[in-house]
């Protein structure tokens, strides 16, 4: 049986999982790929510290380019994350022609292109499967026998430290910081979870759905980012009434106008399939024209499931070499769509404010909605919350309209004064 | 650009699914795969019959051969279903050469071991995505990158049927023969049922995963199938207040006794992911030992959805050929796993009685179960439903059990008069 030699940059969570899945695996995957894998050397500058697997020293180095430069390595796979070093160790394993394989959304979404184009140049693959979704094989499934349609809308997701907090606040009508403190101390969030929280991660798996269904390139700045950590219990427990569950969802839909976008705390009506997402699960929900709903649902964190994706594309590699297969393979990340970006674009919103009890302010604050020609779907007022009863919230859910056109009738109203605050807009899914 | 010819063994619903597919995504296909796909052959016996498309006539042939013999002709779907002649067929294509495409559960559940012998053979592929879950990409994301998984568990809800009806019964507290007489009306069920609401169709695509992920060979007649036909109203509410939902499951395990395998109405706790699939939906949940939990939800039925996982093993095959690629590829069925074959096996039961009210019975049939070794989880009695009060329902959950065992003690209670009927009796999913 052939061997395949890999390389691993990096051997931390993703790492160590991609060591220890094939460890797990190893019999089955000679018996049914029909290669043997083997993961000859690994890039690793603390070889004192202490690594969820148990690796023969002598696999280690810490010098990247003595994988890099390894005649014997046909495979790299890059775990280390981070934009660089990262993608100028992919750029340079390419251009060594070796077959690359990457977990990194942030380097991908950034620098995809240009690794892309160094992998047709050189005549070997890139993978990417563990970089969206962790475990699930979102990309495969949609890059591969679904190019059978196109796809119109996808729903993401992306992050498990988000969902999981907020699936606790629904659950347990707890507060953000509580929750955000509970998921720490179980391992569930970072010690500094911002990139989570505030959805730059999500919006670096976002660019790269958006290349892959959509076909353009939208660098994860450029796309309009919402957190959670302004998302109050409040909020969550009127979303309910409605028939509403708030989760944070990377979106994005081709219109007849052009292609809209954005990552924002978002409700989802509960008999949505997205809805029943809990805790630090991940799902990706698409729609394509020939297939309708699909939804991908599993672990989109974690060693062993991102790990086992990060090893499913070095088997696919490693079977390829094996039978001497082409690899002039089609590119599955595409930045040439001539459609227009729009952003956010149109959608209905919900909107929580506070505004003065006395009559007529009501009155006003809807007749402002109707000037800017925005229809309202749900009202409701309800008893002041504060001592002195002098304020109310107010709650709006308007129909499909604009969000420039709502931030412009918000704002109307705020100067007005007939509200004191506009305390939370939030997108919400029709469909 | 290579014209790649197709031909079409079926213009029936799967058959004009994928010839519209290919015409609504011909262009977006020819850009990212680099082909031009050509349905250029198809076999129609009624060429005088409506068909959902437009179809030029000179593409109809009544000969199934001139179709097979065709030079020119390079890949064959064959949508026609059932087994026979659809198997001659396929192995006939196989045998002249040509790639085979089918969404054929009931000939591949039979006939797949020798099918894809033949393709391998005669150096072809042998493709079968719409197979199981229709347009749900279930087969090649566990087939291909997720071999970097050992599978020990598959849940599937795979006849949109089956699930519409159980749906309608749940929200609406309706009784099975209504609910059915709608679905007919609305197109979700045929006028004869049979196959579908007996389990049969799902015994098939249960076959077919079990080959894919266990590596064994269980024909769907060998598989312990109940369909749906007996489950009453009162089921549905008793499991709703213990916190489940009830569905058609397809369930196969790994074991260390062996596979247990069963099709049957299936109790699902409510925050189980499955149990959010309603409708015609389907969806597929599997355990791998590295990604842990995956679900894939779609619509298993419908000519654009199943027609749309056609046309992707289409390309999938064009793509290979344009590639010049070897087709010596690995099979995806597997059949020679030692692991023993255990029917059912074990788990937590649901049952329905109806016991004489009288002091002592409950008693009775506690100490009965306890003889054998059978823990309850829940017990519930309620005030008999019948106008003379002389019977009582009574409701129990038992813990894992094995079904043969659950069953010896069940015939005695019955046998010793404590209960006057044995109504139902549901496998409980416990996680």
């Amino acid at each position: 049986m052939k061997t395949i030699k890999v390389g691993l940059l990096g051997i931390g969570n993703v790492g160590s999982g991609t060591y220890l899945a094939l460890e797990m695996n190893c019999a089955a995957i000679e018996k049914s790929a029909g290669v043997h894998v083997e993961i000859a050397k690994i890039l690793n500058r603390r070889p004192e510290a202490k690594r969820a697997v148990d690796v023969p020293r002598e696999k280690y180095t810490a010098d990247p380019y003595e994988i890099i430069n390894d005649p014997e390595i046909q495979i790299i796979a890059e775990v280390m994350g981070g934009i660089e070093p990262a993608t100028t160790y992919m750029a340079d394993a390419l251009k060594a022609g070796k077959h690359v394989v990457t977990a990194n959304k942030a380097a991908l979404a950034v620098n995809g292109k240009q690794l892309q184009q160094l992998a047709m140049d050189n005549h070997v693959m890139l993978r990417f499967e563990a970089s969206v979704g962790g475990g699930i094989p979102i990309i495969n499934a949609v890059a591969d026998p679904l190019v059978s349609n196109q796809y119109d809308e996808v729903l993401g997701i992306l992050n498990g430290t988000t969902n999981y907090i907020l699936t606790k606040m629904t659950e347990n009508g707890a507060d953000y910081a509580d929750v955000l403190r509970d998921a720490q101390a179980k391992g569930f969030a970072e010690a500094d979870p911002t990139g989570d929280v505030e959805g730059i991660d999500v919006a670096n798996k976002l660019s790269i759905l958006i290349s892959l269904l959509f076909g353009k390139r939208i660098l994860p700045q450029d796309i309009p980012t919402t957190g959670i950590t302004s998302i109050s219990g409040i909020d969550i427990s009127y979303a309910t009434e409605f028939g509403y569950k708030i989760k944070l969802i990377a979106h994005a839909q081709r219109t007849p106008e052009g292609l809209t976008y954005s990552v924002e705390p978002t409700l989802l009506p509960v008999s949505h399939p997205m809805a029943a997402v809990s805790n630090e699960f991940n799902a990706v929900f698409v729609r394509g024209n020939a297939v309708d709903e699909l939804m991908f649902y599993g672990k989109g964190a974690g060693p062993l499931p991102t790990g086992s994706a990060v090893l499913g594309d070095i088997i696919d590699i490693a079977n390829c070499i094996a039978k001497g297969a082409a690899f002039d393979v089609q590119p599955l990340l595409h930045y040439d769509s001539k459609m227009p970006s729009l952003g956010e674009g149109s959608a209905q919103y919900y909107m929580r404010m506070t505004a003065i009890d006395r009559p007529g302010i009501l009155g006003h604050i809807a007749s402002t909605f109707a000037k800017h020609d925005i229809g309202l779907q749900s009202v409701m007022q309800r008893a002041g919350d504060n001592d002195r009863k002098t304020s109310v919230p107010l709650i709006f859910i308007c129909y499909t309209t604009e969000r420039r056109i709502l931030n412009e009738a918000l704002n109307e109203i705020r100067a007005d004064g007939y509200a004191t605050s506009i305390d939370a807009v939030m997108r919400v899914q029709d469909r």
